[in-house]
């Protein structure tokens, strides 16, 4: 016999965790464009590897900029909640520093939701990719700074730059 | 008719950026481990959010959990020369602070090279999964601190803590 | 030299088995609804550990809601002939039973095909993920009931509840 | 200044819900074997159009067949807690009933975990292709009696046929 | 003849190298299509295998039929700067030849950018498909002539036949 | 009531048709490596615009090795029945040519099986890569010549060069 178990029991737990996809069906299609940054810090050794062109697995930048887009096309796959969508630009850039490589992503889209998320990805993965690259040498690299400088299209609260 | 281009010409750019998946097909399997933190900063509201479980997409925390272990798994997807290897451990824990959350990864497996890059993977995709439920309510969250502080197995060059 | 084999020869297997994607590029955009339901039957001990917080793995309620929905997104990757369409919503929910647990989600869409085969993927592998989690607790765990109980958008043709 | 909140009072809630992926690095790699069943009702209208090869999108058997095989390959992409392994061989049969298909997989591997969860989940994605290739004809159909049936190598514990 | 480029002349094609997805995002949304084409040459013995049905794996045909649309779909995963979009139709088809096989695949859409990559990679893993199913009985298959035959949709300069 | 359906009647059509997974279940691990090669034919515009370095989507060279290399990793969910296998070494070349690229790739693997789909699919995804780059420019590429040269480990059987 399959006797209901008295729902309420579980609302409370059940309300604080349930996720869910927020619903965006109703949203316009609007032109939508995010800009993320992050940086990767390294030692001096690190960074001459890089300028040298005499890392062991080629060249970081141009792989960590492919990485980077090819990350951004594959958001949705890699945060549970973000609502999938195609992205129709994606540029990774990475700035030599003294201290390693400042990063950054512009991502867009036509769609109902904002490319926040693909940009944060494009910047973490192009980061974590430069590690790969460098962990040979340089064991204590830290990555950081990870954040949203630019967001428009869709609502249009301001971010922090 | 097909000329043959003298080879030698190319091979100081070739060397330079040729990209290559390094060999450890000779490195013994091993057990190996690997422990990767980081942080992300968030205003008191979002803080509070998360404590109240009032987030609008459900629990960030057990989202982003989930979120770091299958990234973990998929690591190799994502970084271009990392080596397939089959995981066999993957914990992520966050820690509530007052100023967002501490995470932190630990990835074994057994193989013929190590788990920073899945452990280094499961800390940021778990944070990106932070962010992503928490900025409808906060647009000024900072991802940092992302680096290994534990590594053995194989090669046991000590890192940073 | 390239002989033509004679096509007629082999025409009328290959009209019984060649597959292909059914062409929907003339199909109008519009907001598709689909929800699908399933069981999973369970022991009373298995049923208590997920009650009592007791299973090894974690919570297997949360975690069947993220692979529902996670799968949900990946459903064109997984059934070979099925369109892909970017989903705008999915809801996964899981309701106490003395059983186990009765599965539905609900997926919606803006786009030329329906969303039915999202739905009974979210279902599915909601219902593979509760098994893996109580797999070492029950081992004569039961998934089946899987049935679309609602569509709309496009074609109308009713479905039994 | 970071001050760190008081641990233990979230230790209960995190003792339940905290996912992780159960450590099997020190279990032996062993020939493990896992096959599942499940079934497919559908109306006689549907049956015949798969006898006669009259099905719009192709032959539903041998697309069923291959997305369970693709299936087993990526269960460990769908079920978020499920550990990564290579399987060595696997076999799905959908056997002709008057109600519909009987599914069978029997997956193989040289692993530390055992293969249910891969058998499952080929019997269920055939299945699903199955319906998908149906639905056109048949929107009532239901995917049932998905259970594993046999398990060895590594634990032994026996399972109902 | 290859002369060197001076180094610091390398910025520039450093800037010219620097990899980007090109911004689509004004491109109109229009129906598109593709059709690319391709051959495997195969030794007598293995074409006879396949019309003998007596290959070891299966029917290499439909196998290269689903792998060649399942591929279609997975693009933009696979090619780094090609953007995603949302295929509505895929055809792959294999025509026997006395030396093998003709494959063809036509793709159709409607968005911002064309589908030549869809249709060639459709018949490129359609062909490697066929290679993999018959490699047992003939390892010098060669798999060539894959080129684009027809684009209609968006920009309409002319191919080659 | 449930009848079961004579099977004979469907064992031809089943026994011709029936795809599996080959059982490597028992095969040793040994090392295994396949070297496969292509080329990819162009006009002499697009060989200048990639020696000039003025393609717009950037360097196809790098970009090509590096989707050559990723997609070695992902043969197995490309290829249906293809067995999962961690590469160990992956390197993609590309040779200037009067008339364009002859690529070749190098795969290296511990396992049951061999690695030339791995190899022919990395060749395949880096012409497939260089033509996307280069479309715009020249839409009479052709692709071709793809074969394996050398396999050694497990199986010897020599092929041709």
């Amino acid at each position: 016999m399959k006797t209901k178990i008295k729902r309420g029991a579980l609302t409370h737990v059940d309300a604080k965790g349930h996720v869910r996809m927020v619903d965006v069906t109703a949203k316009a299609e609007t032109v939508r464009e995010a800009t993320a940054v992050g940086e990767i810090w390294m030692s001096g050794e690190a960074v001459r590897a890089i300028r040298d062109g005499s890392v062991k697995k080629g060249d970081p930048l141009q792989t960590a900029r492919l990485a980077g887009i090819m990350a951004a096309k594959h958001t949705s796959g890699l945060i549970p909640l973000c609502h999938p969508l195609a992205v129709t630009a994606v540029d990774v850039a990475l700035t030599a520093r003294s201290w390693g490589y400042a990063i950054s992503a512009t991502v867009r889209t036509t769609g109902p939701t904002g490319v926040e998320m693909e940009a944060l990805t494009a910047v973490s993965v192009a980061a974590l990719t430069v590690y790969d690259m460098l962990k040979a040498i340089d064991r204590t690299m830290e990555i950081g700074a990870i954040r949203v400088t630019a967001k428009s299209g869709g609502s249009k609260t301001p971010v922090r730059g």
